[in-house]
């Protein structure tokens, strides 16, 4: 069991709608020294693979992808999620369903800072039902970039995203897979612990 | 001058409405080597003083606050901007006027996570009338943490959110301090270069 997975088990908390809490070190109060543990396992798991970025989505994405990025040495990039006064020019967008927001959230890339030559590795602190992730992919496909992976601190295992990037054959590592979330009861895939009942 | 400042000017861009677009290198694109010199420029003023938070606000100041927290070795706190399902319980709440949105935006943090024993660095990209700053020290004040000072890569000083901070008794350290910008012409505070005509 990894660093952050004993942290999800000892800290986590899960909430109804089936909210994984762990916002006292992940996405509101973060652990820099967890990050750099989540970053270095993703740095190993794409060991070999060129990267020229990491890239992200605002806001909550951003510390992990940060440290990621410290870690090999590259740019971070984060894209937006509605059109900001501060990018101007060229825009390329995707848009994604938000199940956080419960609407259409366009997500903005400035084309200038995105080139065909680039080699990406997406850096996410969440995955769910992978759509911040699909519309992160389709903004690499539009600029012509290759997408070396996906690399994700906690994937909610149950909510298919994951699986779905993967069966279009996509590299997604995840470091804590939930396979099971209840009051009281975090399960991993690939655990031999029992299900909780 | 400094490296941030060399970066400004090399590749800054100002745009109509007094924007500073220095989206290739701070808060878009961002380059992590940047940070880590102004996270221990930030560091060296701050020596001698304890600090147990790096304080910022979502989304674009969380690059700089992740490496400075990073460079202290204490956690990062980000305030998120309007009630997001993934915070429960006790909020702390600080109403701001953002100029970039144009309306009254909350600042939220979780109770859990921010203490009266905390002494906390506020961190930020950028700071023009002060109005995320302002909340942040609300929020501080509000739990009764102590807070240390606030360490900024860049203020617009001609719109004066700094100062009025500092004639508030707080130390507030910022990398570069820009006193005029206009197309072609970005003048720092105390620099001894003819002012652009």
């Amino acid at each position: 069991m990894n660093e952050l997975q004993k942290r999800i088990l000892a800290e986590g908390r899960v909430l109804p709608g089936d909210i994984i809490k762990v916002d006292g070190f992940m996405n509101h109060l973060v652990d820099i020294g967890l990050m750099h543990a989540i970053a270095r396992d993703i740095k190993n798991h794409f060991a070999g693979k060129t990267i020229t970025k990491v890239m992200t989505v605002e806001a909550s994405g951003i510390p992990v992808a940060t440290i990621t990025a410290d870690e090999l040495g590259v740019p971070m990039l984060f894209a937006k999620k509605a059109k900001s006064d501060n990018i101007e020019g060229g825009l390329i967008r995707s848009e994604i369903y938000s199940y956080t927001y419960r609407k259409k959230v366009s997500l903005i890339v400035s084309a200038e800072w995105l080139s065909p030559d680039d080699k990406v590795l997406i850096v996410d602190d969440f995955m769910a039902n992978g759509e911040a992730m699909r519309g992160l992919v389709d903004i690499i496909d539009q600029v012509g970039a290759e997408l070396v992976g996906i690399g994700v601190a906690i994937e909610k295992g149950f909510q298919g995203g994951g699986d779905r990037l993967r069966a279009h054959g996509i590299d997604v590592y995840s470091l804590a897979i939930i396979e099971k979330a209840m009051p009281g009861c975090i399960v991993f895939r690939s655990e031999n612990r029992t299900p909780c009942t």
